[in-house]
């Protein structure tokens, strides 16, 4: 077997914010023990920044405002993208596959648009293409799931992949505060961005979900395809409904293989399979190993035929969480550069189809205000046995003028759960609706 | 990049129990999508066992009692390897990987005594070498450590890693039975093999802390490297004790780093850096999430410099988790044969020595029946003060004629700990010492 042991391996990272920073940091702290891991040098050849003169803890001679040039570079063999954003990072890591240069990249909101059009380039040269930095932070997922449960048939997936949003969800559980000063609160404290639609709105969780549906199913996912709810609508009334139920509110991000066929299915495929790939509030038993997960770190659940459920969990941010994900990326293209070896390919033979969320079996749990006579509860129950819902547990409590009535549901369409809700919401014997939400996690 | 697309790869298997007839059930179910995943097709060459005529669900005529013939078959690709034990799978998977054939194994005694000599002969031919299945069954757990890691620093590695002796142990914790008691209820309902040494002492634990410690701190560590205790000597009194605490007790598998040098140490290395590996019986804090591991589960936490704190959790044995590990492990090695790819190889450069238990910093709960008079107190904490062993918390208890003392240290060399109890256990005014066990896992 040819061997390229001894010769350096020259990387060029692209960005240099917290996480390149801490990436250079441990390329030079752990240069021997990474010379020995990798069986050659991995050298910095050239930093790739906007502003060269804002100060870095990293050596000046190394920056460059000439991204295109470093990546052309003949004397670079890897690039390391830590840029995020759509581009130039797809432009510039094109490039370097296309020249056969090995990719590490931290860009979950590319590879959510453009893994298929980026894996096409890593086909085409044989160049390495790896992400685990993209999910999750340091928590080793990726790998597992395209290599260790290769052999196995995952059926869902379900995770906490973004620590604002958990943050303040936890924030809201624990004070009772309303959504709007836990965020306030976020943002003073650091957890929330000045701008934090990206994370509140979901759109970062639902990147994530993209990339981990795209993995477990081998199937072509973009962010597109994800059905995404953020945490700007969870009121403290939610938060309050949860706790009487003994759950706790988190925003999951959930891949999962989905029946296709029956009453309800619009689309034109026969038979066979589908998946549902989403993100939104739902309430999860206390009890469940994601309720107990507060704060920046992340957890995602893992369920295959033959594995049963795993757990994996971990610091989801962070310069030096994501940096070590990086790190080990780095790590093995360079061994697959120095002993010819090649990285897993895309995996998309499966092309499941994505559901539409109104097609998806979902449960609900839904909070009434409603007069407090006679009747109240068989209209109600009538509007669901209409909808063809099933009513799993109901809890009616009298007060002095009016009842609260809680109802959780079997699972249904989420799109006949809608309509259910809806018409509910205009009886005249429902005064509000005080909370609707999804509910996921059996215990456990 | 040359390719073997399409040519099928032809599977060896070696043993067939429970993960053996598991792992054909998966490869004929999962035919289509497993070639899809490989590239090619997978195909069992033929199953080597001792009684072929004993009844199993795999047809019958691949079967054969040969199994040296069938490893050297050209007809065979890559060696699966169930049978456990190191002879014959010593020899056979020898004459395997000299002879180029890729080879994946859940034999775990055989990992952690023969690794080095396994790797040589893998590295000379260049045949893979996977072995995911042989610690913490389906959890992916060493690909992580061996690759996703591969960039970071691992610090410590702790882990309930026996489902046997964590049945017991919750059983004892939750009915406050004895050990003799619950290993008898867990024999009957198939927990615990007819003999149990193997768990019970934890041996099976202390190969698996091998393996571990081997792959975290690129060293090599045998089986007998391994300080070990069972759990035959934990009492109803202990798990009492740690109740009372807030805490419980689990068998722990805990591979760490530890300074090299000070007062204590009788080591010739001058200065650097050692590590600790053993599995005893630990308390730990009920908020601990390895504590709410239960039954048959295993789960495993890693720190590292950059990711920090991580847990993977899942099943840790049985026939079917155990085949996904086997299976993951056996599509990458064929993947590897289809595109020339290579596995990760041994890592041992940084050669750590493995520092003896006694000079091992540790932390002991110590419970002691008192005689309750003046001056008790005072003549306990002097023998602390000689061994210099810092006291972290002491509560006392007047009874009728006695006292209870319960003490919790702080870190101390598990020799001084030890040399400090056994002068305790001898002052006359200590009546009895109730419990003695080491404490681990701060609160997070």
């Amino acid at each position: 077997m040819a061997s390229h042991e001894g010769k350096p391996i020259r990387v060029a990272l692209l960005g240099c914010g917290t996480v390149g920073t801490e990436v250079v940091r441990l390329l030079t702290d752990q240069a021997a023990d990474l010379t020995a891991r990798v069986g050659a040098p991995v050298q910095v050849a050239g930093i790739a920044v906007r502003r060269p003169n804002k100060h870095r803890e990293v050596p000046a001679e190394l920056l460059t405002t000439d991204a295109e040039a470093l990546v052309a570079s003949d004397d670079v063999d890897v690039i390391v993208e830590v840029i995020g954003g759509i581009e130039p990072a797809r432009t510039l890591l094109l490039s370097a596959l296309r020249a056969g240069k090995s990719v590490v990249t931290a860009n979950k909101a590319l590879l959510a648009e453009h893994s298929a059009e980026l894996f096409e380039a890593s086909d085409a040269s044989g160049a390495d293409l790896y992400f685990e930095a993209a999910v999750a932070g340091a928590i080793p997922l990726l790998r597992p799931l395209r290599e260790s449960l290769a052999g196995d048939r995952i059926t869902r997936v379900m995770g906490i992949v973004n620590g604002t949003t958990n943050f303040i969800l936890s924030g809201m559980d624990s004070t009772g505060a309303s959504y709007a000063e836990t965020l306030e609160e976020a943002t003073r404290l650091g957890y929330a961005e000045a701008d934090p639609t990206a994370d509140v709105d979901g759109f970062d969780a639902a990147s994530k979900a993209a990339i981990l549906a795209s993995l477990a199913f081998h199937s072509r996912v973009t962010a597109a395809d994800v059905h995404r709810e953020g945490i700007a609508s969870v009121s403290a009334a939610d938060i309050a409904a949860a706790k009487a139920l003994g759950r706790t509110v988190k925003l999951l991000a959930i891949c999962e293989r989905v029946p296709i066929g029956g009453a309800d299915d619009q689309t034109t495929a026969d038979d066979g399979e589908g998946i549902s790939v989403r993100v939104h509030p739902a309430m999860i038993p206390t009890s469940h190993p994601l309720a107990s997960v507060h704060g920046a770190f992340n957890a995602v659940f893992v369920e295959a035929d033959a594995a049963g459920e795993m757990m994996f969990y971990g610091q989801g941010a962070g310069g030096a969480p994501t940096a070590s994900a990086v790190l080990g990326d780095l790590v093995a293209v360079a061994r697959n550069r120095v002993h010819r070896g090649r990285g897993p390919r895309e995996s998309a033979y499966a092309a499941l189809p994505v559901r539409p969320m109104g097609q998806t079996p979902t449960r609900y749990h839904i909070s009434l205000d409603v007069a407090d006579r006679a009747g109240v509860l068989s209209q109600v129950a009538a509007v669901f046995a209409e909808h063809d819902v099933s009513i799993a547990a109901v809890r009616q409590e009298g007060r002095v003028d009016d009842a609260s009535l809680v109802i959780v549901t079997h699972a249904a369409t989420d799109a006949a759960l809608r309509s259910t809700v809806d018409k509910i919401g205009g009886l005249p014997v429902v005064r509000e609706v005080v909370s609707v939400m999804r509910v996921e996690g059996e215990e456990i």
